[in-house]
C-alpha cells in the first residue's frame, strides 16, 4: 500500500495539531519532517513527534523527494508565498484556513496553482466535524425539506493576545475567524453567498480598536438562489469556545454543535451545573483528524479535494465583501466567481 | 350537562391544590364546601377560592344533597374514617395516596367501599403526569418490545419538619412516599411486584431514628411474571425534587422526569447553570390537573375509576412488603390478593 | 380587598386564553362579561367559563358600570377603535399585540389614551416568560457583564390559514409576529433599537406572495447605543412552535427557551426521541397567565403598567423600519420617539 | 527521558485498542512487540501499527529485554497463566478487566505478584472516564457533602455472539460485566461493598440460559460504612452502549455519562432526534487512553498503581458474592480481605 510522505510548515497551535494527527494515520501516512521560522520550535515538535528532520525554510523541506505532500500552517499572511514554493516544487497542499487575506492574492494563487497541477485542500474544518457532516447528509437526503436559512455562530472565549493583532500577519476579524462560517453556509447551502450586510463593533475589547479591527460582528446574507443566512461572531464569550449552527429547511430544522464538555451534572443548592467546551482544539479534535484523513486519503487516491483551492478563495470574498459593508455601513454584493475547470 | 357537586375534606399543602384544581374544572364540576378540622383554615381556604360552605367536620360537609363526590385530602392515617363516613353517606371519593397506612385497614375499606357501592379514585400522581402517561401508550404500542425492568428514583429536597414526622398520621417512609414507586411500577408493568429487597437507612437525617423511620431506601423487586425492578427513594436531595424513572424493554428504553424547571441556561466563566424543580407541586402541576379532571369525567360518565381502591390495596402491600424486609433483613413475598369483581 | 371587574372584547384564540387565566385570578379579579362581533362566539365562551353577559359590541360591555377593565383581543386592525371607545368610557386596558399596525395610528392612540387618562398595557408576553424575567433579572445583576448583542428567534409551525393572510385584518410578518422579538430586544437590552437591515423572502408558503407579504424574515439591529442584534422569524418550521434568545454579554450568555414540551424520552435503534413543543399556547402558557397577573395587580395598585402604550409604540416603529428595509433593500433608520411624561 | 518499552498480549477489540492508544504516547511509551495465539492476527495488527515484532505466544514477548511492560487483553480466563509468566520474567502488568474470574485464582496472583515484585495495574476504565473522574474529586472536595447512595447503570446494545458465551472463557455477566460497576462503586464510594443483594434475569436473550447465564441484573448493594448501593446491567438495551452513574450525597449529586454520540439535533415532525452512543470504545474512548497514559507513567515514574491487583481482586469478590445472592435468592456477603501490605 502507498504511504504519503509528509511535511508540515509552521508548527504554531495549528501546525503542530496537524502534525499530530498525521502520525495517527498510520500506516497511510508518514510525517517526515517540520519546519518552521523558528528552528527551535520545529525541533522541539519534531523531538516530541518522533519526527527525524526539522528546518527553519520551507525550500530545504520541499527540496525532499520522499515529501509529497506539505501542510502549510504559516500565519496567514504567509500563505501565498509558502503555497507558492510548494507548488512549484510539485507538492500537493493542506492550506490552513484562511486560504489567503485578500482576493486578489487569492486569484493569482489559483493561477499558481493551476499551473503547478498540484491539489490544494484548504483546513475550512467545519466541514468535517461530525455534526455538520451528517447535516450535509441529512439535507441532500431530503430530511428537512428545502433548506432555506442558514444560521450559525461563533464566540471565542476571550481575544487573542494583543500582539497577535498587532503582527498584522492574520487579518481582520471577518478574514481570520468568520470566513470558518461563510465556508460552512457555502457548503451547507450549496450555494453562493451572493450579497451580506454586516454589523460590527468594538463592544467588549477596547484594545482592538487601534489595529482598526472589531470584536463582534452580526451578518445577514443573501444566498444566489434568493435563501437567506445570519451569522455571529464575537470575540469574548466569557464561559468557552461555542459554535453552533442550524440549518432550517421548510420540513425541519437541523441544529450542530454543544456546549457542554464533561458528561458530567452537578446538582447542588444552587441548581444544576455543567462544564462548557474551552478551546477549538476541543470542540473540533474530530474535526481536524478528519480533515487531515480525508486529506491523505484523497491525494493517495488522486482524487480533487473536498475542499479545494476554489472553496478558499470564494470564502475570502465573502470575508472582504462583509469587511466592506460594515465599513461603508451598506448592502455590499460579494465579488463572486464561476469555478473554472482548471482552478484547483 | 351535568355537573359534579364536590367538597375537599382537609386543606392542607394537597387539598388546597385539589380545590384550586377543581375551580379549574369549569362547567363540568362545582366546588360547593371545605372541610378541615382547624375551621379557620377551611374559612380561609373558602374565601380565597370563593367557595360558600367551610366546615370542620365530614360529616357536616357529607350532609349536603348537592355534593356527590368528595376529595379525602386528610393526613393518612384518617383516610378510613373520612371515607368510611363518605362511602355510608353515598358519596363517590378521591382519596390522596396512601389509600391507608396497613394492609389490614384496606382489606376492610374494599369492603366498606364494595357494600356501600360508591366509586373511590386514589391520588397515585404518578400516572397522570404527562410522560408517564406517554409511556404507557408506547409501551402498550409495543414501542420498547417487552417492558424488563422497572426503575424509579424519588428524592425529596429535604425531610419534612420534625413535627411531620413526629404526628405519627402519615406512616413510614415506604409507606407515605416510596408508596408512589411501588404503584407506579405495578401500572407501568402492568402486573404485580411479587417479592422485595429493601435496603434502608438512617443516612443523613438523624433525628428521623427516634421515629423509627429512615431517609433513604433502596428497594430491589421482582414482578409476578418474572421481570425486574428497582426504586431509589431519598430524603434530602440538597438540591430539589427529583423524580425520574426508565421502563427498559427488550427493544428500547424509555426515560421519563427531569431536573430544570426554568427554561434558561446561564453561560459564565464557571461553566452552565440551570435551576432544578423544588418542590412536588411543580413537578407533577399537570398530574395533579389531570388526575382531577379524570376523576370528575369518571364520576359524570359511571365509569369504574383507572386508578381505584384495589390499586391503592395493592400499594399499601407492597409498601409493607418493603418495610419487613428492610427490618428482618431478607427477601419478603408481597401479601397481594387478586382483584374480587366486587371491590371497587 | 378590591376586586377588579372585567371584560374581555374579541375570544378568538387569545381572547379566550385570557378569558380562563382571569379565572384563575380569584379573588383579586372577576370577569364579568365577553365582547364579541360574533354573539353566538360570545354566548358559548361566557358559558363553558360560566360568565354571565355576552354582548356582539363593545360599546355595550363598556356601559357596565362594573366592569373596570377591558382586554382588548380583537384582530390588530380594530385595535385602535376598539381602544379609543374603552378608553373614551374610561375604562384601563390590556391590549393584544400588536398596538397598532401603524406608526400613525399609534401616535394618534397615545394621544388619546395620554387625554382619557386610562392605563393601557400591552401584551408583549415574552417579557412574562419566567426564563426571560430571570435573564432580565440577572442581566440588571451584572451576572453577564454588559450586554452586547442580543439574538431571538421565532418559528411557527406553519403558516396561518390563506383566509387569516387574506382578511388584511393582521398586518404583515414583521408588524404581525417580529414584533414579539423586537419589543423583546427593547426590554432585555434596555435601549431602543436604531436602525436596521432587514432580508425577508417568500421561500416556503408560495400563496403568501399575492398578500405581499413574506413567511421569513432576517433582521439585523443596531441599538442607540452601539449594541447588536439578530432576530430570525420563520414561518414553517415543520416540527413545532419554537421560541428561542440569547443575550451575549461581555462576561457571560443566557440563553432562554426550549424544544421539548413532554418530559420523555425514548431510546430506540433508531436513535433518541422527544416530542416538541407544538404551540405559542403551550410555550408561554406561564407568560399568558403571568402577563394578566400583573396587569391585574397593576391596575388595582393604581401604578403604572411595565409594558405601556408607549412600548408599543416604539415596537411598531421597528416593525415598519424592518419592513421599509426588507422592500427598498437598505439600511433603516427607525422611527423612534421620547417618552413624554404624559404619553402612556 | 526514559521511554518505556511495551508489548501486547491478545489483540482482540481491547488489545488492539489498548496498542492504538501505546503509540500515541509517544515519547514515553514504545509498543515493541505484540502476541496473540492467532499469529496471523498479531501479524495483521502489527503490521497496519507498524510494530516490528508479532509472536504466537507470551513466553516468546518476555523474553525481550526491550520490553518493560505487558498489557495483558487475553480471555479473562488466560488473564491468570499470562500474568504468571510476565509476572516471573520480571514485567509490569496492565491486566484487563475482570482481574480473574475466581476469589481463588485472584488471591494466588495476588502472591505471586507479591513475590515477583512487579506491578499491576487492572483496566477498571470507569475510574478514568472524565466524568467519573470530575466525580471523584468533588466527592473528596465535600462539594455533595456525604456521599451516601451509588448507583449505576450499564446497557449494552445487543448481547455477544453465542460462540463468545460458549468459550467459557470470559465468566458469567456479573464477572465479565456488572465487575465494572462493583470496582466504580468502591472506589467513588471510598469503601468495600459488605454485602450484596442481586436480582437476575433471562429477560430477552433466551439462548443464554443454556450457558447458565443472565442478561439481567438488578444488585442492592451495602458499604462497610452503612451507604447503600445499586447497580443494574442489562444485555440488550436495543438502542445502544447505555453507562450512567450517580453519587447521591446530603448535600448534592453528581450524574455522569452520556446518551448523545453526535452533536446534531434534528427536529422534523416527528419531533426532536439524536444519535445514541452505540459501542463502549466510543462512550469511553477517553478513558482508553488515560489509562493507559496513568499506567505509563505510573511505571516510569516507580509508583503504585492506582488501580492495582488488590483492587483487581475485590471487585472479582463482589461479582462472586453477586452470583451466589442470585443463584442462592438470599443476601450474601462479600469476601473481602485486608490489603496487606505486600500485595500489590
Amino acid at each position: 500500500m502507498a504511504k504519503l510522505g509528509m511535511g508540515v510548515v509552521g508548527v504554531g497551535t495549528m501546525g503542530r495539531q496537524h502534525a499530530q494527527n498525521i502520525r495517527r494515520l498510520t500506516p497511510q501516512a508518514q510525517l517526515l519532517a517540520i519546519a518552521d521560522v523558528a528552528l527551535k520550535r520545529a525541533q522541539q515538535v519534531a523531538s516530541e513527534l518522533e519526527i527525524e528532520h526539522a528546518y527553519n525554510n520551507v525550500e530545504a523541506l520541499v527540496e525532499r523527494r520522499d515529501i509529497q505532500a506539505v501542510v502549510v500552517a504559516t500565519p496567514a499572511k504567509f500563505h501565498g508565498a509558502t503555497m507558492r514554493v510548494c507548488a512549484q516544487a510539485g507538492k500537493d497542499i493542506f492550506c490552513e484556513k484562511p486560504f489567503t487575506l485578500t482576493i486578489e492574492e487569492a486569484d493569482e494563487l489559483l493561477e499558481v496553482i493551476g499551473r503547478a497541477g498540484v491539489r490544494v485542500q484548504v483546513g475550512h474544518v467545519r466541514r468535517y466535524d461530525p455534526p455538520n457532516v451528517n447535516a450535509k447528509k441529512r439535507i441532500e437526503a431530503g430530511e428537512i425539506g428545502d433548506p432555506v436559512i442558514f444560521k450559525s455562530l461563533a464566540r471565542d472565549p476571550a481575544p487573542p493576545p494583543v500582539s497577535y493583532m498587532a503582527s498584522g500577519v492574520n487579518g481582520m476579524f471577518f478574514q481570520d475567524s468568520t470566513v470558518h462560517e461563510f465556508d460552512l453556509g457555502r457548503w451547507l447551502m450549496n450555494d453562493e453567498i451572493a450579497e451580506i450586510h454586516a454589523y460590527g463593533g468594538v463592544l467588549v475589547f477596547p484594545e482592538i480598536a487601534q489595529f482598526n479591527d472589531i470584536d463582534s460582528a452580526l451578518v445577514n446574507m443573501k444566498f444566489s438562489r434568493g435563501t437567506l443566512g445570519a451569522v455571529e461572531n464575537y470575540m469574548q464569550s466569557g464561559y468557552g469556545y461555542d459554535v453552533r449552527t442550524e440549518i432550517v429547511g421548510s420540513k425541519g430544522t437541523i441544529i450542530t454543535g454543544y456546549l457542554q464538555r464533561t458528561a458530567e451534572v452537578v446538582l447542588t443548592a444552587t441548581g444544576a451545573k455543567t462544564d462548557v467546551v474551552d478551546h477549538f482544539l476541543v470542540r473540533f479534535a474530530d474535526g481536524y483528524l478528519n480533515e487531515m484523513c480525508d486529506f491523505v486519503q484523497t491525494i493517495l487516491a488522486d482524487r480533487q479535494p473536498n475542499v479545494d483551492a476554489f472553496d478558499g478563495r470564494q470564502a475570502v470574498a465573502v470575508a472582504a465583501a462583509a469587511e466592506r459593508s460594515y465599513r461603508e455601513e451598506r448592502v455590499v454584493t460579494v465579488a463572486n466567481r464561476a469555478r473554472s475547470s482548471r482552478a484547483a
